[in-house]
């Protein structure tokens, strides 16, 4: 059971599509024995989730005890964040600050979408929590550095270190065009954007993208992206490595544009579930190449590191981090 | 004359591909009468412009006086700057902090690209020096602006303010990849992109792209990029009007992008010779179509206000601010 002496702690939630992550940080650290998830489906909102979430905290799970007070309070969601609100596509939950401070009692609070609470992770993840899959050049230790990351949607942010402050704007690139290369990529753009006559990077570079891919690939089949992992794994279905090889080239090509664009010397640091689970195939299905494959930059996007982060509580430590920073 | 007494004033300058542009400034002001103009093929290097200017600049154009000693010098390369070095296509000449220094004898030097320059300038120019093509939804003071620049190249550079520091990340922008849309996009992307296997952003979005565009919607012949905007003007030739109309569309595609990717609420900031002669096209040929055309996106595009930097010295005073922002 915490310490219930007052703003020991903060607090730091991941609210995705479907679940909702909630823990419990001291300084940076996130306290792993007080990561509980919460189905967003069976809670009226954000409010219910954090106040159900210090009150069980406080009295340990039994009775007695109060709610936990917390001194600050973060928060990362997965969808845009505009004048201090967060929302999400497919959840009505109103998420602002007062409703932050309301629920935990805590003086500081702030509100990232994911990717920036990735971003502000980086640097503070254990050994281990990156993985290499090009080692680019060396850099200065206040280079840049790129999170991109796939999983429900895409996105991106980069992460700019100043001798006074670190800033990870937010962006929502996962909207934007996806590249288009040949007749074959065209057919699948047409195909990927006919509902609203465009089709964004996040239409191919998502679960759902992955899926649909795959019913262009395949001819009208329908697989769901853990059924062609699966398929790609097992070797049982030459469209799901088709599919596979497509998803990596285009997601190679855009992280190239992503990188000419931020010029993250740092690194690139993949986070989400489709990139964890593309990760393995990266290399043998051909990243490097679509990656590179910029022209005249050829050369120069070899100097580029890119790594995956396999530590799934990374968004939470990054609100830890960025509470920590504010403080 | 300038007064001589030392570290009164800073030097900057503007480094194009043709000619480097000097100036002095004092604080964030630049001296207009200082202002010079050097064809970079009339002298050996970057030192030997810089110690004439300030030579001639202490000697009043005659004889007597002495070299102008500046606090700061900072200067702005339309090319890119790594660790402190920046480099230029198609001039050979050595541009680092040490050269600087020597020259210029200032305690502080500093090399920037000429985009960091143009968004450094921003919110230091005076009246007049924006002008409005896209109002866009009012933002708060220190939402993100973004200054896209259209010249013999084509880049980008997001500005971010804090209440501590400005940033102005570097970027190669105009090497991503070129949107395509449709199989004549993709046609005229591979024309474009046939001697590098790539067609990028600013194999299109360029002095030189103009001309291409040109040449491949008018199946083959050549007009500068001068010629092509008289023939538009004087309504002439119906293929200076398709390639302006092609040239448009994708500008507004690739502003697009980048707004979704920066997030720039505070304003998009058009720069450079080509951006500036399309400016009175941008609205009559379909720039805010292109740019909101975005499937899902479209309204939100509707939010980001565009304006066109009118200021030609806008670099020397961004050189110029971002000194001040250092000392």
């Amino acid at each position: 059971m915490p310490d219930l002496a007052p703003d020991r702690y903060v607090l730091v939630a991941d609210i995705g599509g479907t679940n909702t992550r909630v823990a419990l940080a001291e300084g940076v650290s996130i306290l792993k024995e007080t990561i509980r998830r919460f189905r967003n489906a069976d809670h009226s909102g954000l409010e219910e989730v954090l106040t159900t979430y210090l009150a069980d905290a406080g009295s340990g799970g039994g009775s007695g005890g109060g709610a936990v007070d917390c001194a600050g309070a973060c928060i990362a969601v997965a969808g845009p964040v505009r004048d201090g609100a967060a929302s999400l596509t497919n959840l009505d939950w109103s998420m602002d600050g007062a409703l932050l401070a309301r629920a935990t009692r805590a003086e500081r609070v702030a509100i990232l979408n994911d990717l920036q609470a990735q971003g502000h992770a980086l640097g503070q993840l254990g050994p281990g929590a990156l993985r290499t899959i090009l080692p680019g050049a060396p850099a200065k230790p206040d280079a840049a550095r790129l999170v991109v990351g796939v999983g429900t949607g895409f996105n991106a942010a980069p992460v700019h270190v100043t001798p006074v402050t670190r800033i990870v704007p937010p962006a929502e690139a996962g909207h934007i065009t996806l590249p288009v290369r040949s007749a074959a990529d065209l057919a699948l753009a047409e195909a990927l954007g006919a509902r609203h006559g465009f089709a964004s990077v996040e239409d191919a570079l998502s679960g759902r993208g992955v899926e649909a891919v795959y019913a262009f690939t395949s001819g009208g089949q329908r697989k769901t992206s853990d059924q062609i992992m699966e398929a790609l794994e097992d070797g049982s279905d030459p469209a799901a490595l088709e599919t596979a090889t497509t998803i990596v080239r285009l997601f190679g090509a855009v992280a190239g544009d992503l990188a000419l664009q931020h010029l993250p010397f740092g690194g690139i640091a993949l986070c989400g579930g489709m990139a964890r689970a593309f990760a393995p195939h990266l290399e043998p299905l051909g990243f490097l190449k679509a990656f590179t494959d910029k022209g005249r930059f050829s050369e120069f996007l070899k100097g580029f590191p890119v790594q995956v982060i396999e530590d799934d509580y990374a968004a939470l430590t990054g609100c830890a981090a960025y509470l920590a920073s504010q403080g």
